[in-house]
């Protein structure tokens, strides 16, 4: 094992992307690691483009309460960014502007909480810190709430908004059933997840067997068929007297067009903005006759804090931890992920894994896990995801009955360099 | 006071209209607390439907810890309807087939769990049952998402929606602000609330202070105007960086045409399904040109019962066993109502309240409630919205992650009439 770099130094932690219900965790996994380390952390202010610009925030100035607070707030503390640095030969420039800030400040380790593409830059600057002389260890963190990553088991992030898509598919399934006979008979459901169904197949754990909700997922990965889809439909709404469909925002028809895009326009002739949900509620209404009610909860599904996965929460807590433990252990290029050990009794540990596995890839859903007819999940899928819904952490509340969620004072530290100008 | 009936009877129970996450608390308030004196509940299956079919549903077949789970489980158990009986006039042949069946199974006591038109209904019913020399008491039980009841200080039911709401905002408003600078600048919420603001008041909470989240409530008993709208949500995200807006699905332009409805059509031309929230963020993008995201939480919002309002969990619960209290001490046409004794510490009691006086009325959000602008709140509204959302009550979880909401068995009672035609 390569040995821990002679200087002091400091420790730089920046999030990337989408944030979550348990970013923050990591965060405070990652500062309270290093505070009993003695290891001081700085976290970039806006993610990657605070490291750019040298708007770095000196963790030290909060109060152990506060980054302990971190645990249960949602929301990325230190702000996110979607800022993706090109190749290195497209931008050497800019890499090489962030080791210039890394030198700055002494940062001699860097944590980068985010997906695929910060797994990439986190190599991509070990690899130039070498070349310039500069001794820096890069630790990517998983976080997405898309459960994309390879290597890992799962992502932290994603077994929260699993959660709150299952409860909420069965809540407004108890409702819809109740009011069946004289009101609504069909509910979507949309939930978030661009190219894989994996927030969609999560919803599929609010129950089981033919005539439980929901009664259709709609996965990314299944071209939509408008024929098959409405006679599906009709078909539960005659046996169950209702029907519960979940929507993943990115399916798609056969041509490959997404069906947010469905020739919907506004009264001024433009594009009418997202929607699966409302677009399949007009065709249902249109074609079947049916009363709908559909339901886009959007940011609500990733910032559910009250309600995360204890499972989830955990462990992007115990992932900060160890980025620390394997920073300053003399790790480089790695990336700390979950490995599990056990369906039933669920068990899981922490293994490093290099980020040239983890760059750039994309886990999709596995053909396993969807029922033939693409409409539903398997035991294999729901053996996988039912552990990552399960306990909850829930946030201490106040007597205005809100969850006590942390801010924090995010006090600069002073810049030593001239302005940045990309 | 008058004298309890001579006979020993039975009580029938019935849900009517939308359903919420607490009003089974109320149904486990009225079963229990009968149980306790000895008296026979029945459940009408699909609430006034099933009184009319003769279709009812024996609760003494239910375990104590079935009932016991009510307390905990959204969703209305016995089913409920949108079915609005006629006046007496227009259709005395119902009224009068209702008592046909209370007669046929010795109901005494009938417990109207809803709104307005179910207040009205039970007290036309008590004033038929006398001219048809039925010996029959007829209580009203308060419950609505919409808290428009007369009378009463506030409804069970809106806490819940009303916790949900705010803590929704809350926590999408900080996902919003940590990733604002590169992406999604506005957040636009849509609530219930077809005719008074009350939920969407209740975002208000989230927040207090010029710069903090919600920035902008629309409220339905405000006219929508397209001009201070944009230019308020421009100067937000000129100051704060990012605008969070809370749209009720009821609001209008100054001619009283529902935003919802304004001129959006699908591919096919026809007028597309609701949704206030995509037509405000088209107006954002296309008018200001900002980035924006909207969320409709639709049935979500009063089904979320893993997170409902201990405050109105329990007052739910409350009114179910005064209604079994007032009806065995002989009261009539009357509705057990919320008195608030004190605002901080909050403090209530019920007491009851003639049906006369609550029927068909409409409680409206008073004007005090909102800020001069026409966006906020007031001191005034936190002082009484505040204490209806405190507290929790989760329901238990299983292994599963998934909170144990209860399924009854819902025996049929043998028929003892003929068939009934409308």
């Amino acid at each position: 094992m390569p040995q821990r770099p002679s200087s002091p130094g400091r420790l730089l932690y920046a999030q990337s992307g989408g944030v979550t219900a348990v970013i923050n965790a990591t965060a405070a996994g990652v500062i309270e690691t290093a505070r009993a380390r003695g290891v001081k952390v700085y976290a970039a202010r806006s993610g990657i483009l605070g490291a750019l610009r040298e708007d770095l925030i000196d963790t030290s100035k909060e109060t152990a309460a506060a980054i302990a607070a971190l645990r249960h707030t949602p929301g990325g503390a230190f702000g996110s960014c979607r800022y993706k640095l090109k190749s290195l030969d497209a931008n050497r420039a800019e890499y090489e502007r962030l080791i210039e800030v890394l030198r700055a400040h002494d940062i001699r380790w860097f944590l980068y909480n985010g997906g695929n593409d910060s797994a990439d830059t986190a190599l991509k600057l070990s690899q130039i810190g070498k070349t310039l002389g500069y001794d820096l260890a890069c630790i990517g963190v998983p976080k997405t709430v898309d459960n994309d990553l390879a290597v890992t088991d799962c992502c932290p992030g994603f077994g929260s908004v699993a959660k709150y898509t299952a409860v909420s598919t069965l809540e407004a399934s108890i409702d819809l059933a109740s009011m069946a006979e004289t009101s609504t008979k069909v509910f979507i459901l949309e939930v978030m997840g661009r190219h894989a169904g994996w927030i969609a197949a999560a919803a599929g754990l609010a129950g089981d067997g033919a005539d439980a909700p929901p009664h259709l997922i709609l996965f990314p990965e299944h071209a939509f068929d408008e024929a098959t889809f409405l006679a599906k439909v009709k078909a539960t709404v005659a046996r169950v007297g209702w029907c519960t469909v979940v929507a993943s925002e990115g399916i798609r028809d056969a041509a490959g067009n997404f069906l947010a895009d469905g020739g919907t326009r506004d009264a001024f002739g433009h594009v009418q903005l997202g929607g699966v949900a409302p677009t399949l509620a007009n065709l249902v209404k249109e074609k079947l006759g049916l009363k709908v009610h559909w339901a886009v909860p959007d940011y609500l599904q990733r910032s559910a804090r009250h309600w995360a996965s204890k499972t989830d929460a955990e462990q992007a807590y115990a992932v900060g931890k160890a980025a620390v433990e394997y920073a300053l252990a003399g790790h480089n290029a790695v990336m700390p992920v979950i490995v599990r050990t056990s369906d039933a009794p669920y068990r899981w540990k922490l293994a490093p894994a290099p980020l040239v596995k983890v760059a750039n890839r994309e886990k999709k859903l596995p053909k396993s896990f969807v029922t033939r007819d693409g409409f539903g999940i398997t035991a294999a899928a729901r053996r996988y995801l039912s552990p990552l819904i399960a306990g909850e952490l829930p946030p201490p509340t106040g007597k205005d009955g809100l969850p006590k969620y942390v801010r924090l004072k995010n006090v600069a530290v002073a810049k030593k360099l001239p302005a940045w100008t990309p």
